[in-house]
């Protein structure tokens, strides 16, 4: 999947911000593709953007109307169908985060054909995959962890994306899920895809590549979440990660969704690079990543510097402190050759 | 998925008997339910069991047409689509092991939509599983693990079920593969399932039982596998195994597909009894099964016994030596309460 930019940001009528979580964090990541927002009347969200009518966006360039809202319901209400129609008749591919896909409403998968123009689902996949193959490739990998689900996997990897990048590394975000595909422009939500394809997926969306290149992947669920843990095993495995940040949120007390505890960081260390160690003998941790919104300033460093003596790792909260000590343990750790 | 016995089995016109090996598999394990085979001109397999016309068929008491041979191409070849049309215009139900689906056949679809008959698509699923709970549900669970793919798994549970029904013991096969799915008339494909209900589509399908009720689920991959580790690890937890027995093809030396070594079946052990934990502390081997096709008899024998010394589990081939030996460690390990 691969989305032409830059974007039209579609909010509809939506109740709340929280309805347009995916394009917050599509402007947060990429503000310079996010060009202008389209709003119905009513509508509770604002990015913060220049409202923009079709022929507006298209005079600055806009190549496609971006769906980063939910829906109540779970289906498309007509008043939103009519508006992306307009914007495919007005050039625009539509690119959704819907559950329902665009294709499936006869209006829109009518001009779509009729003028020739991208539909793309990113919570569904029609890609073919090939079974994931196991045998090394060169670049190096480094996939984000975790002790649960959101506890900022995807967050990790962005700031890191940044702060490699400012170092002069060359470094690339892989998008596994919808709000990231956004914000790559390509990637694939790995949670549509097919069980038989999730380690062959993500090898195929992180190919072969320089021998100092980076793709910084974005990890998914956990190796001991009981719903997810094969999602997270089958990227594990797939990723070849070369190195591996642990992702936590201190307050949970279960796991989410379930009533399972919380594993240890050490115990997800220890599975990662057991497990892991399958397709990449040499998979290593190289920072923690922690969650601190739910602490004050001097008890989230306490817990960070108590976490990095324990674990002889750098520990940070990459939103509060960056990622500097993180980027510092990669190079050290991986040297230019 | 709930496919309508007894069946009408289609061969087409297939140029050997592998292409029909789900077919014999069907014919092999609910002989009862296969009351007839259609077969066209130029077809080379034979089930051996009588050539019906639909009429005949229809007054067998067959409800559905079962598709259990693979086409080459993956396109549905006309002169079959004229059959299955046929079939579905006198009152038949169809189901497919094919890759392409049904329905996007138009002439199939317009007939089953015409007729109110039922397409099954086993290598497809459009049925929504919500995520794996994990929590512990009453009845007893059994699945098959392996040292790779293809080493028996099917075989050991459907022999399994044989042999604990003839000990009076309340034991149901669980299919969570296409022929599989065939053989019990219900369950799903497992590795056609969106990634993220991997575990919970294995919860549906082995709901809570009785206390003493059995459900035998039918194991697919192996976590040692790069490709279907995490389908091997969705399924351990979603199955929440009270015991496993461990599948192994001796002769084998990289693992299927791909270039990695076999693990040993301590190994299989361990980190099935360690990853299975999560959802079941209780979990635990009761047999080693082993496809010994390759091996003469004495030399079977003689590694069978290897085996089971070596790891203090009865070890058998149930196709050679049947499965009396794993059926008395499970009843000594389970009593029934």
């Amino acid at each position: 999947m691969q989305i032409a930019t830059p974007y039209l940001m579609f909010l509809g009528d939506v109740p709340d911000t929280l309805a347009a979580k995916t394009a917050y964090g599509i402007k947060d990541w990429r503000p310079d593709w996010c060009v202008g927002q389209m709003r119905l009347p009513g509508c509770a969200a604002d990015l913060g953007i220049p409202d923009m009518t079709l022929p507006e966006a298209l005079a600055k360039g806009c190549r496609t109307l971006v769906i980063g809202v939910v829906n109540a319901g779970g289906v498309l209400p007509d008043h939103w169908v009519k508006e992306i129609v307009a914007a495919i008749e007005a050039g625009l591919d539509v690119a959704s985060g819907l559950h329902v896909k665009l294709g499936a409403v006869p209006a829109i998968a009518e001009a779509a054909a009729r003028r020739g123009r991208q539909l793309h689902d990113v919570r569904h996949t029609d890609e073919r995959f090939p079974t994931g193959k196991g045998t090394k490739r060169a670049g190096r990998r480094l996939l984000t962890v975790g002790t649960d689900c959101s506890v900022g996997k995807k967050y990790t990897v962005l700031a890191l994306e940044r702060g490699m990048r400012e170092r002069g590394l060359d470094a690339d975000f892989c998008a596994t899920g919808q709000t990231g595909v956004f914000i790559s422009g390509r990637g694939v939500a790995i949670d549509a895809v097919v069980a038989d394809f999730i380690s062959g997926a993500v090898e195929t969306i992180s190919p072969e590549a320089a021998p100092n290149h980076w793709d910084l992947i974005e990890g998914q669920g956990s190796l001991f979440h009981p719903s997810f843990a094969g999602v997270s095993l089958g990227l594990l495995h797939g990723a070849q990660a070369d190195a591996f940040v642990v992702c936590h949120e201190p307050t949970r007390t279960t796991m989410r969704g379930v009533k399972h505890p919380l594993p240890t960081l050490q115990q997800v260390i220890d599975l990662n690079v057991q497990l892991g160690s399958l397709t990449n003998p040499a998979i290593r941790p190289v920072g923690i990543s922690v969650n601190t919104q739910a602490l004050g300033e001097s008890e989230a460093k306490a817990l960070l510097e108590k976490l990095a003596a324990e674990h002889g790792l750098p520990a940070t909260d990459p939103v509060r402190f960056g990622v500097a000590g993180l980027v510092d343990r990669i190079v050290a750790d991986f040297p230019e050759v």
